[in-house]
């Protein structure tokens, strides 16, 4: 099908649009939790809801593992498996086979690797990937890649190596785009810019990939070790030259101050597990920089962890109650940090839609950068 | 002050009570979830009152180690610090330093331990016990006991050590009674009986308790070891002696047929770790016994825990995904399942209060065997 989306506002390359999926509209850029199992960590659907949560992500490699497909089969699909009644979108598995290391094997037909949970020997293909995706029936797919690593034992990637592995992924995006044709799939496919730390590579990527005719178009391959810079300098490059009428997604990344960057080169998408995985560790993002709840100075504060955030959890609990709740690890602890990180994170992209609609969209993000750099 | 309780409506020796707290009004017989660390784990305030949950309890030797009275002082007492504004029993800490075994040193002062969380020496006594439950502030307050072991050394407690545990309680429910009047608590202070597994040491413990004059009267000492049938001997014993005009406490017990046994003799008080404890484990207490999620026979089971339940839970999510979740230690397997758990505890406190008006707490009473007999 063709993904009905829309550029709303412009404001320099930033930009805001909606876009129409069969679980209901998303209006970008919008950030999407991480949902990995099948539940965004310590999170039930209602209170992502509540929170502004528009789409979240699941992730193919787990969910195949675990459950398993007989079982999200079984509930027509991963949105009622997990009780959640809006957009969703998985990605391909290619991320997570490479994050194995060198336990994985690659070849022209997929990426062979032990399970670690049971260790059966697996192959994952760009059309496994996609049969995978088609029961699991989000309304988002992902093509299946090789993420090209930053370093090999190291050292860094080389031109050579980087334009192997994005051709390999080029041909696998073929696969999967016609493996995805072949079922029928009512969702739509996106594809992956890859080509490491190398424009002409991304350059080549990009356009082999728009020749495809995918329902939007991610970058893939940044966030994986490479200094900040250089993540600043492909995603500078390679967003503004993504289709214009197309989403635009940033894959795994990052701080609020990487999606801020993003949006201003137009990006529309995001995902990370940063404010999730923070939050479990006791770690805040807050307007004014970020607050870690461990720390001792906490341990009598009775005010909340940001008196400017309208989150239920600023709005009831105390840095003195959030901190102890850390030390003894209590799950409850776990849950408030969450809901706080999520919406600080869901709430950053709903003022930069407001500020990119009013068109002050380079002042939203100096005031960000200023309050952000104050301190706690 | 004088707790305002009366009893509404008798079935037999079980009873249906109101009792006016500073922080609300509650109905008996009441469950009270447990919340050691100044959270029933899992739980967030708001999801426990939507539960109905009328009155919880906090744990005063847990907070008294962490986070300490000075956080909790800064806080003006435990409702604030965790956010909680219905009424709050706290226990004396008595049960826990029993808990600690052979780390423990009782003495007539009061018990000698090493913290089990940084190993300093420690010194609770009944005066202690009061200071420390004066600055948690909760609704209802309990006398520090010692709870006599129902066995020492595989061998059971004999009728003259329990004599000696129970006489030394007294001496010290004097003394908390003391200390608190001294305090000028505007609380409410419950005299716990003991006497192990007999009968005439119970009658003195409680006869001596009366003439203390508590708000409320509490039964210690069961669910410690001992049978099920010694348990409910002493309990039917016990129980209808209690002061007719004052509540009736059954402490730390326990099984939903435990409660609908005690009920049956007039207890109107009740707190568990069951509902909670075993919900992390994946154990769910329904309508129809109990299940536990883990069985592989769930793993594709789309039916909710009990169809005939009208939690959360069970109106949104299946077997499977729980079962999933369990497997993969989800926290949110934690949260769903505590969900379920305290809505069937507090449910079934609905229904007895409800039958006991209506007079038919006897035909309640075999339905309830009946269906939890028949199995999931």
């Amino acid at each position: 099908m063709s993904l009905a989306f829309e550029v709303v506002a412009r404001d320099g390359a930033a930009r805001t649009g909606r876009m129409a999926l069969s679980h209901g509209a998303i209006e970008t850029p919008v950030f999407m939790p991480v949902g990995t199992y099948g539940t965004v960590k310590a999170m039930a659907p209602d209170e992502l809801i509540d929170l502004g949560a528009q789409i979240i992500l699941g992730n193919t490699f787990h969910l195949w593992l675990r459950p398993g497909l007989d079982v999200i089969a079984a509930h027509h699909g991963l949105h009622r498996f997990m009780g959640w009644a809006l957009p969703l979108l998985t990605d391909s598995g290619g991320f997570q086979v490479f994050s194995l290391g060198k336990l994985r094997k690659v070849s022209e037909d997929g990426v062979r690797f032990a399970s670690p949970v049971d260790g059966d020997r697996l192959l994952l293909t760009p059309e496994e990937s996609m049969r995978i995706q088609h029961v699991l029936n989000a309304d988002i797919a992902m093509v299946f890649d090789e993420c090209t690593p930053y370093q090999i034992e190291d050292r860094s990637v080389t031109h050579d190596e980087a334009a192997i592995s994005m051709l390999l992924s080029l041909r696998w995006a073929q696969r999967s785009a016609s493996e995805f044709s072949r079922l029928g799939s009512s969702n739509n496919l996106f594809g992956i810019v890859q080509g490491g730390m190398f424009e002409s590579l991304r350059d080549e990527s990009l356009a082999r990939l728009s020749d495809m005719k995918f329902e939007g178009y991610a970058i893939g391959g940044l966030s994986v070790g490479e200094p900040k810079e250089e993540m600043l300098r492909i995603l500078t490059h390679t967003a503004p030259q993504m289709p214009y009428e197309k989403p635009r997604y940033l894959m795994g990344v990052g701080t609020p101050e990487d999606l801020i960057e993003a949006i201003g080169v137009g990006i529309d998408m995001f995902d990370c597990v940063l404010p999730t995985r923070n939050a479990r560790n006791g770690w805040l993002f807050t307007r004014y920089g970020d607050l870690k709840l461990r720390n001792s100075r906490y341990i009598a504060d009775t005010a909340p962890p940001d008196e400017t955030c309208a989150c239920p959890t600023c709005r009831s609990f105390t840095r003195a109650y959030l901190h102890h709740l850390q030390r003894v690890n209590e799950i409850l602890g776990a849950r408030l940090n969450t809901i706080h990180n999520l919406h600080y994170y869901l709430n950053l992209m709903r003022q930069a839609r407001d500020a990119i609609v009013t068109q002050r969209y380079t002042q939203f993000r100096a005031e960000f950068a200023r309050d952000r750099g104050r301190g706690v």
